[in-house]
């Protein structure tokens, strides 16, 4: 069952080798949880404390970790050991998944005037509408469901029921998570006055048009552009539950965490970050390499790079509230405050 | 690929032709984009400017540009340029987008009992239950799920891996979004203080009961009633990821956008609208006509219909930290101002 | 149509009868919707003037109340009276929602290597694979996905289109809703800083391993771990649209409400709620019975039992607006403070 032999190592992610080339190693695991046949990488030397604590027979660390790392079985030494393990894993799951099998499953329906590469599999109970181009080595995954006219690039994934709705296209070596709904209608509507103020549907008409390398989280819903698309570049990456409103802008490299809202016509720049939960509104502006913290509201345009927050700090619940309600009257004591240094 | 001539624009949408009506569109667009086959909207006069600097051939406005659009191809004044650009895209997407074809698709699931008019869809993969009624020209999209005894409306769609579970019903001309479950259990648990305080299920035996004209975002979840069911309205609209928990009440003509959560047992008033990730809390009532800001928190009931608002506004991380620290001492500031208005 | 006879009511529930043991009752209601024919109760004596005005047949109430109660076709005293109901709740699912059918559709997809007990329900459409185990009495609903090697307990039900991934493990008598996402990939990238900072996965190679008893809503998402096992305890309850991030350990009996996130490898202990909307950022810990209020970020460990809270509290907007440009002036405001303190 040992999968991977030490001397491996400096084949596969670069660095230099410490120890015995013939170490062989069966499983990756986090420091704290390694044994003798587990390979654990550290990410900065400043967490030395945990390297010393481990058991671990392997660890990738860095060049200045070359003495601590003395007496393993083995060891790498890698300038970025964080980026080396994660090709490490790439390698690992390569090895322990199951390779698709490439074709149609019998329970899949697939259009006649689908075109499925040989390459490319379709799994059991797969949808795959007319005019849909499924293209080399790609996976469309069991009850994944892919619109007429849609595009899915080379290598690229659906995982099982993930959606990509009709005319919507992703490119080359993505990956779609369970239950994204990729195309849906944007949240569109013009208020009928003469009909006492209902809504009216404005008809989404543009598509989305996703990049090479995008990762889309599960349950996150991307909406098709109301008359031009959706744009989603290379190299985003999207978590769980992300909800990307019409005709919004992402710029290659972005990453959202899970539960980030991005609300209609947003711009967003490239290799932007947005923690969990945060909100952005619409038909705004940001410059590439914004960072927003967990939970926060943008309203309005970022034309500085930086990072941004805006949170309640939480407290007990009696000093919250006790702060919340003086919070309430806190211009009218700005007041107050402006009243007394006149006097003084 | 001449789709529309200038003449038909005021039959379709009211209004007053201006230029060559014979002049011919191709595309939908916004004025940014437009080229002179395209037909745009300015949807207020103050955006003049965006009028000026676009190439459309065919611009939809207000009266009061009259002399602005001298010189366009065609245009068409009309009191509600919006929603005359509402009601083109309707019949843009009727024209541009095939047709479903009435019946059951062989790979569909349709129980004995359910009951499927002659003029509805049933998509591949689809399942419809014992008892369920689908009604005339409604549509049942790929692998979506309508459960025992549910109902669909006249011309309502279900679009592909839509779910409307056992018992709920939506009326006439609706949308459900690909991932929308409806009818999921509420979230309804009684401590069990014989048993350490675990939690033991309340079964939930209400349904969801959805009027007409109502459109439901992606992945957004409506939970049925405990006892009692949850009610929508008639002319509601959810963008994605809104959940609305059990017993809920939304009134007529209520627009919540993506990721606002409701509460159990929460009554909204009509014409009701909240942005993006709002929240609402259970046991509570909004009167008609109020509007919640994104983001906000809502505690207590709203018996003023009005607008409401409240979230930390967003700075540079180190300004947000500084001011973040002394909220957390606000109460003893307003402490220290009055003693030191008592002293001076 | 008369289905419970009051006279059953004390061994189902346990408790003292008041009235007529023969008087029979055909629904459970909420006592504002009662009728003579309906069961419902009343949670707290403080209620008490909702029990004046209920026209209910029979009442489950606090013994204090066994005066107020006189005069009811029949009433039942208990200690616990919202417990009682809930566990009425379940006999009453049990009569009159139909029981599944064992076996398998012959429209599902079960892989060869699947075992699935003789006892258990694969419903249409739904998908088991290979290497998957479904226990005794277990349901896999309607276009539901059990992936490769992944675990199902007994009488564990997978509600329509829920979808539980390649190697992961829920135990006994749980309930997962439909469209919940079990085991989609943790999000884990390195920025590659000779690719100008692309994010390269960090392939996730642990899954996913559920308690028994344990309830998952409509949407929710629970990511698997990197390399150790997402971990959620026995009696955990999630609501609808919540976000669990990899590596999470949620303790036994912790209940979260919609649309609540949790970041990666957060700790929290048995016991805990969290308030619809919350966020707990990752790598942090929460000790046992923490009660985190809705829309409250936690941002770092709570070492302490009790309930905390941090939202901005709403007011009409043109109040809000005035305190929100305040706090961001906060900081200054307490210097400003202080120099008058330092001056009087």
């Amino acid at each position: 069952m040992s999968l991977l032999r030490a001397a491996e190592l400096p084949s596969l992610l670069g660095g230099e080798l410490l120890g015995d080339p013939d170490a062989a190693f069966s499983r990756l695991a986090p420091l704290a949880d390694a044994d003798a046949d587990s390979i654990a990488f550290l990410a900065h030397p400043r967490y030395r404390a945990q390297l010393d604590a481990s058991a671990a027979g392997c660890v990738i660390a860095a060049p200045a970790l070359r003495e601590a790392l003395a007496g393993r079985r083995a060891a790498l030494l890698h300038d970025d050991p964080y980026l080396a393990f994660a090709r490490l894993t790439q390698w690992w799951a390569a090895r322990v998944r199951p390779a698709g099998v490439p074709g149609v499953h019998a329970s899949a329906v697939v259009e006649p005037l689908a075109r499925v590469h040989a390459s490319a599999t379709v799994g059991p109970l797969a949808y795959v509408g007319a005019g849909a181009v499924v293209g080399p080595h790609a996976v469309v995954g069991a009850q994944a469901h892919i619109g007429r006219d849609a595009w899915i690039g080379e290598g690229t994934r659906l995982m099982p029921r993930a959606t990509l709705l009709d005319g919507c296209r992703i490119g080359a070596r993505g990956i779609v998570h369970g239950g994204a709904v990729i195309g849906a209608d944007g949240f569109g509507f013009a208020p009928d006055a003469g009909a006492g103020g209902a809504w009216v549907k404005i008809e989404q008409l543009g598509a989305v048009e996703i990049g090479d390398e995008v990762e889309i989280g599960a349950n996150t819903c991307i909406d098709r552009g109301a008359l031009a698309d959706t744009v989603i570049g290379d190299g985003v990456k999207l978590d769980n539950l992300v909800q990307i409103g019409h005709n919004v802008r992402v710029g290659a490299h972005s990453a959202f965490a899970g539960c980030v809202g991005v609300a209609g016509s947003a711009t967003i720049g490239r290799f932007c970050t947005a923690g969990g939960g945060a909100i952005i509104l619409g038909h705004l502006e940001l410059v590439d390499h914004v960072h927003i913290s967990a939970a926060t509201v943008i309203t309005r345009s970022i034309l500085k790079p930086g990072s941004y927050s805006g949170m309640f700090p939480f407290d007990d619940n009696a000093a919250w509230e006790k702060n919340a309600a003086t919070l309430r009257q806190l211009h009218a004591l700005r007041d107050r405050l402006r009243a007394l240094e006149k006097r003084t």
